[in-house]
Order: C-alpha cells, then sequence, then structure tokens
C-alpha cells in the first residue's frame, strides 16, 4: 500500500493476508476484510491514524487480540480501518505505594498478572482467555472472569484511562485516587463501550495485595440440582470464595474428549471452587464449603499443589474450544441471572433443548448467575441454525423474566445487536446514541455495532 | 399557595418558613429561597412535578437531607422547586440470597445500616453524616466515607438506579447482577452528578456480609511526620484497614474543646485504624499496626469494646460541627492526593498557612489520600476571606501537582464550581456539558452547578 502522507512512517498493511488475519475474532459473526491495518506504536500515532480516518470519511475499529465473542472486532466492511494496539504493550509503572499499574492497552492480561504476582499483587479480572486477550480488550468489554464473584469485574479496577476521540483530541478521565467528584464520570463511559467512542491509549489499574493462600476445590455432584443448591447454600453461610465455576456433564465430556485432564466424567455437574485469603481463614472457609457439598452428596477433592490447581482450571479453560469438536458452530451466549434463579434458568434451558432437540451445553459463573451457554449448532445445516437462533431469543426471554441481562461478559457487538431493545428501552437507547453523537458525531468509531 | 392543577394532590409548599428551611444546605454557599418546595411520595408524583415544571419554566433541584458540602443543594432562585426526597423512605426489599438492597432515595443512611446489621449483612459507604444523609443525596455526590478504604465508595455499591428526567419519562440503569455488558454504562454516569441530570427515585444496593470481627485503635503521635510515615507503612505491609483516619493537632483540640471526649490534647497527630474480617486474622493484622506504629513512637490505644469505639468515632464525626467553634466560617476543602503523597501535602499546607497566617486545620482519610482542609477565616473580615479563598486555590494547585483531585467526596456545587477548569481540561468539559444538553435539553434540573 502507498502509506497516505497524513500517517507515513507508520507500520500499515493492506496487504490481502493481514487484512484476512484481522476479519474476524472469536464470535460466529461473519468475517469481513477491511481496507487497511494499522499497528500504532503510541498515542500520537494513534492520533495520526485516526486523524487520517476521519478526514478521509474512513471507519476505525480498535483491536485488542481479537478474543471477543460477540463480534465487536470484525470490520465493518472495507471503508474501515483495524487499528491494532497490539505493538502498545508496554507497562509503563507499577506504583506499589498506592497499589496502581499504568499500561499500555496491547498488554496481555495474564503477563501483567504474573509481573504483579512477583511483586506481591494481584489484578483481579482473569477472563479465560487470559494468556491471550489484551488490557484494551477487557476495558471495551468491561471483561469479567471467575474472580469476579469476589472481586467484581474490569470496571472496578480501571481508575483512569486515556483515550483519543474520532476528532483526534487526546481525552483523560478518572484519577489516581480512588475518591474522585469532579464532574461527569466519562470513564466508566468509555469502558464497555466496544470501540464505538475512541481508541484507548493508555489505562491506570487498581491493584491489590496478593492473597496469602488460596485452596482450590472440585466437588462433584451426582444430580444438577445439588450442585445449584450447594451454590446458594455457600453464599448464604456468608462465604464469598473467589471462583464458585460450574460445568454441566456435557462441558465434562467435551473437556474429557478435547484433551483429558481426568475429569470425572460420569458426574452430573462440577464445581470448581477458590478460596483465598489468610491460611487460617482460608482452611476455616475450606472445611465449612467441604461440609456444605458433602451434605449435598457431593465429592470434594482438594488441589494439593500449584500444579494440580493449574490442571483443573486448565480443564475450564478447555472448554470452549473443546466444544468445537462436538459441532462445527456454537451460538456462545453469556447470559446473567441474579444468583438464586440459576437453578430455574437451569430448568428452562434443559426444557429449550429438549423442545428443539438440540444440544446446549452449560459452564460458567454460577457464583455471580454468569452462565455460558452453548447451543451446538451446524452452521451449514440452515434448519438447525435458524432453530438455534430462535433458542437464543427464547433464552433471552427467560433470562430477562428472572431480572438477568443478556450479557455479563462478552458484550453486544453485532451477534447480540438484534436482541439488545429486548433489555434496554428505548428512552435508554435514546441517550446511548446520543452519546455516541457527541463522542463520534460523523460515526467513524466501529459502526454497526451495539445499537442497528 | 394555589397548588396548579397538574400537581394536585401533592404536597407541596410556597410558605416562607418552609423556604428558608430549604435555602441552604451544610456548605458555605449563599443560602437562596427558591420558589417552591415539593414532597413527592413517589415516582409518579416526581413524574408530575417535573413535568410541570419543565412546561413552566421552572428549575428542578432534587434534595436529599442538605449535607453537601459544596452548595449542590443550594437553590439557583425563585424560578426553582426543591424536590425533597425526605418522604421516600422506605427500604423496598432486601434480598439476602443476592445480597442486594433495593431504596428509596430518601432513606438514612445509617438508618439503612442498622437495619442491614441486624440480618448480619452491611452497606460500606459511611459518610460522617450518615445518622443524617440519604442514600439519594449519597448517590449524588458519589459519597465516600472512611470505610472506602477498604471497600471503596457509593459508585462502587449502586447496581441500578430509577430516574426521571426533565422530560418526565423514568429510566431504568444497571442490573442486579454485577456482571453486564450491554451499551453505555449510564447509571454511573447518573451517580455523582449532584441532581443535573435527573432525579433518583430508586436505588439498587450491592451488599457485604457483615465481618466477624473488628478492631479499632487509636494511635497518638508525637509528631506528623510519623503519623503519615505510619500509615504508608501499614499499606506496604499489605494490610489494608477498612478506616486510616488522620486528625492534626488542631482537630484534637477543637474536638476536646466542643465536646470532651478524652482524646490527648498535647498529641501532634491521630490515627483512627479500624481492622475487620475473620477474629483470627484481625487480631493478627492489629499486631502488626500496633508494632509499626510503635517503632514510629506511635502508642496504641484499642477500643475495648462498641461502647470505646462509639466514643472514638464520636469525637472523629464531631471535628466538623466543632471547627465552628474557632471561627464564623470555615472553607472546608476535600482534597484528595495519592497516598504516598500525604506528607508532601501537608508539608504544602502547613507553608501556606505560615505564609498567610490563616489557621488550617486538617483531618480525614490518610488511609486514601483524601484530605479535609479547613481553613478557617471569618466571612464579615473581608481581607480575611479574600486571604483564605486565594489559599484554596494554592491549595489546589499543590494538589494537582502532586497527581491528586480537587473533590474526593464533596462534589463541585456551586463551591468549587470556579475550579473545575483547574482539573479538567476543555475538551472533557465540552463533552460533559453536551451530555447535561441531552439529559436536560431545557436546562432545568439544578442550573448553576457543576459547570459555570
Amino acid at each position: 500500500m502507498k502509506t497516505p502522507s497524513g500517517i507515513s512512517g507508520i507500520h500499515i498493511s493492506t496487504d490481502r493476508e493481514d487484512l484476512i488475519c484481522y476479519s474476524f475474532d472469536a464470535s460466529i459473526a461473519e468475517p469481513a476484510l477491511p481496507h487497511a491495518v494499522a499497528w500504532p506504536k503510541n498515542t500520537d500515532e494513534a492520533v495520526r491514524i485516526i486523524k487520517y480516518a476521519t478526514e478521509n470519511n474512513l471507519h476505525v475499529l480498535p483491536r485488542g487480540a481479537g478474543t471477543g465473542m460477540a463480534g465487536a472486532s470484525v470490520p465493518s466492511g472495507t471503508e474501515c480501518i483495524v487499528v491494532s494496539l497490539e505493538k502498545m504493550r508496554k507497562i509503563l509503572d507499577v506504583d506499589t505505594k498506592n497499589m496502581t499499574a499504568v499500561v499500555e492497552p496491547g498488554v496481555v492480561n495474564g503477563r501483567l498478572q504474573k509481573d504483579l504476582e512477583y511483586l506481591g499483587y494481584f489484578y483481579p479480572p482473569d477472563p479465560a482467555s487470559l494468556n491471550i486477550c489484551t488490557i484494551g480488550g477487557n476495558v471495551a468489554t468491561n471483561a469479567g472472569g471467575p474472580r469476579a464473584l469476589k472481586y467484581g469485574v474490569t470496571r472496578d479496577y480501571v481508575m483512569g484511562i486515556e483515550v483519543v476521540l474520532p476528532d483526534g483530541s487526546i481525552i483523560n478521565a478518572g484519577s489516581k485516587t480512588r475518591k474522585h467528584v469532579v464532574g461527569y464520570d466519562l470513564k466508566d463511559l468509555l469502558i464497555g463501550s466496544e470501540g464505538t467512542l475512541a481508541i484507548t491509549t493508555k489505562i491506570m489499574l487498581r491493584l491489590l495485595p496478593l492473597p496469602e493462600d488460596v485452596i482450590t476445590l472440585l466437588v462433584i455432584f451426582k444430580d444438577l440440582e445439588s450442585s445449584g443448591l450447594a451454590v446458594s447454600k455457600i453464599i448464604s453461610s456468608k462465604i464469598i470464595p473467589r471462583t464458585l465455576e460450574f460445568m454441566d456433564r456435557s462441558s465434562i465430556e467435551a473437556v474429557e474428549n478435547y484433551k483429558p485432564t481426568g475429569l470425572p466424567e460420569n458426574a452430573e455437574a462440577l464445581l470448581l471452587i477458590e478460596l483465598d485469603g489468610y491460611p487460617l481463614t482460608v482452611k476455616k472457609e475450606a472445611e465449612k464449603v467441604v461440609d456444605i457439598c458433602n451434605r449435598l452428596e457431593g465429592e470434594a477433592i482438594i488441589a494439593e499443589d500449584d500444579i494440580a490447581r493449574e490442571q483443573l482450571w486448565e480443564a475450564r479453560r478447555s472448554i470452549s474450544p473443546a466444544l468445537y469438536q462436538i459441532k462445527s458452530a456454537k451460538i456462545n451466549e453469556d447470559i446473567v441471572v441474579p444468583r438464586d434463579k440459576i437453578p430455574s434458568i437451569l430448568v428452562s434451558l434443559r426444557k429449550i433443548s429438549e423442545d428443539t432437540g438440540l444440544k446446549i451445553v452449560s459452564f460458567g459463573h454460577a457464583g455471580d448467575g454468569n452462565i455460558h451457554v452453548n447451543i451446538m449448532a451446524d452452521k451449514d445445516d440452515k434448519e438447525e441454525y435458524a432453530k438455534a437462533l430462535n433458542a437464543v431469543k427464547k433464552i433471552f426471554e427467560h433470562t430477562l423474566k428472572l431480572g438477568g441481562s443478556i450479557s455479563g461478559e462478552h458484550g453486544i457487538g453485532t451477534v447480540k445487536a438484534p436482541y439488545i431493545s429486548m433489555e434496554i428501552k428505548e428512552r435508554e437507547l435514546q441517550l446511548m446514541k446520543g452519546i455516541k453523537g457527541l463522542f463520534d458525531p460523523k460515526g467513524t468509531m466501529n459502526p454497526g455495532k451495539i445499537f442497528i
């Protein structure tokens, strides 16, 4: 590509092999080739790219690692420049006195975790893709993860943010101090905006001291109901584990067929429970949890060391890729319901599966009501796929009726855009679209996402 | 007042004694009589009031208990209807399974705390005015409090919000689930907006299990520097107390003159430290804290029971009213700096006090860098008062240079409005004003606040 003069010196490509690499994300959204891919190395380059795009009526799609599940990172078409932040991957500052870190958006979540753990601190949000996904992408989708149950989501740890607006101006929002009441909260507006408002170029994160001890338990249940009951009994006993993950029988089978890790295939449900804190506290809590599970005929196994713990987590994190072994396509939803409504939603899911004949695999974050519902369907089998899409709508209806939400972690992107008005009412959508117009009057940023 | 037909049946008054009662708040802002005061009993009445006001070109000022320190609850003048939410004071729901509560805006913070504690849960935000201030007011200012050090501020506990917009439409933002990525975050935009966007009519809060044990320590220091050093040493030892409050010598003297509680008047600084959690953990942490303080020649006293604990907190909470004994007026700022910059800001404050000859009393939340700086000045002494206002600007300059912020808890209101552009840049202010225009195109809501 002949580099346009306004962006000389910036790494940019229109080579077909590059365009293909950036034409898709981890979702079922139809891939689309962009006009070009640009890799800014710093904020100044991001400004120059966005200005060039705005002046030439091109769209801008900021992109992290492309692990998104809702299609927000799929180009809107040949008018679109993908701005990949992967070269902005410096950890700029770790300030242990104030327990903050400043990172560029391309820093991989897992790498930051490792660096911080070495210093005795930690950054709680831990999406399953943590070894690939970037902090910038996490901010764009307000990413969660298993530890959200105790520690909250990305939003709870972003203190400040630097972004570039479509007109090329650089703005800052938030503060290095946790208390901060000076004007409207632009920071939280930007978090979770899926690249539709600005390019994030710097992020200040809040850190926590690393807990002294962690105990990981795997509990095997003979029936689904008991596992659901165990979840509510643990929480109502006032123990808040850092994770409380759930796998149904189909997820267990899928993982064992894909990459055997020794999970008991005949179990009806598993809970992966992790407790952290002071050694004595954690031990006491673990005993209580084991007791609760035993009374429900759950058989608890304690991971004796880091290797055993990693093996259990490896199994949990393998579910998503493993499911592709069952069918060439899955529709992967991430509904969330109030915690006590998990048994109800599991019943609805089973009924929908029976009514449609579709295999539905469920796993996820039982502790905070966030269930990853995978409808296994062959995309080439038009009839089956249409049935699956219809099931999605039913699942959302049941979820919303229970006071839940259609997305806990993945966001809306293009995949859930047709459903957003099931949850968000017209007046609220009007305000959101008004905000979009304020930040991005020409519609430069990631068009066709969230709102359609 | 002849009640206008559109709002018949709603309690509304234009009696002079009512207007006077609602003409001021806890700030130094000049009182102003409103046009009327209305007391809606439910959302529907709030809608009818706001519609009436909009149609008649009147302003609307939503008001909690009027404990605000920045003038946001002072009427803009005779075109203004004060909408006092004090009659909407029902706790609508406490859901222990999901650890949430739904309250009306007029519920008093301290009353909610007591009700929840009885059930074994707690709502962390605890502004010093907690026995008077309302949750609605807390939301409007994103209120903090001593426990913010460990638990965060109001924003961290508001899950969902129902508000009435100036056009009378009712919108909902947020979710009963902590994970939620569906469109832009309108909830956080409304939190901290100081009544300039909408009337809050319902709030869903996140609760936590009540910690099993609390230990309260009072530590007496012979010099200011040691107390500052103790704060950073405690945090860097990876202990996060739930509170880490600081009082300088002048604050101690003021409290003892106002309402003697037995604080040692010859101390140069006090730290009020509270640890919570499992009994064994808390005990271990308290021992560490005492050891750190002893090495800095701090003398620690442990509150043996609830009465002793309450007495210590009573002293801390009396500082603000006690200061009026020194001078008829105080300019009460609530700057916040990164925690490790506390020694630097204390040095600056001392220098400003010496240079100007003004008495400056400092106390507050040392753990999170939020210092309440009180410049004692007689409002009738024009020269002294002008000097004091000049000192405010200097203090803000020093604060911002240290990476801090001009308001940690109080917000901007009218009192800090002249200074907002010292911290928030033009482009960010433009966006904020744009948002104001979107929510409130006719400028109905609480005009003259935040932005001038």
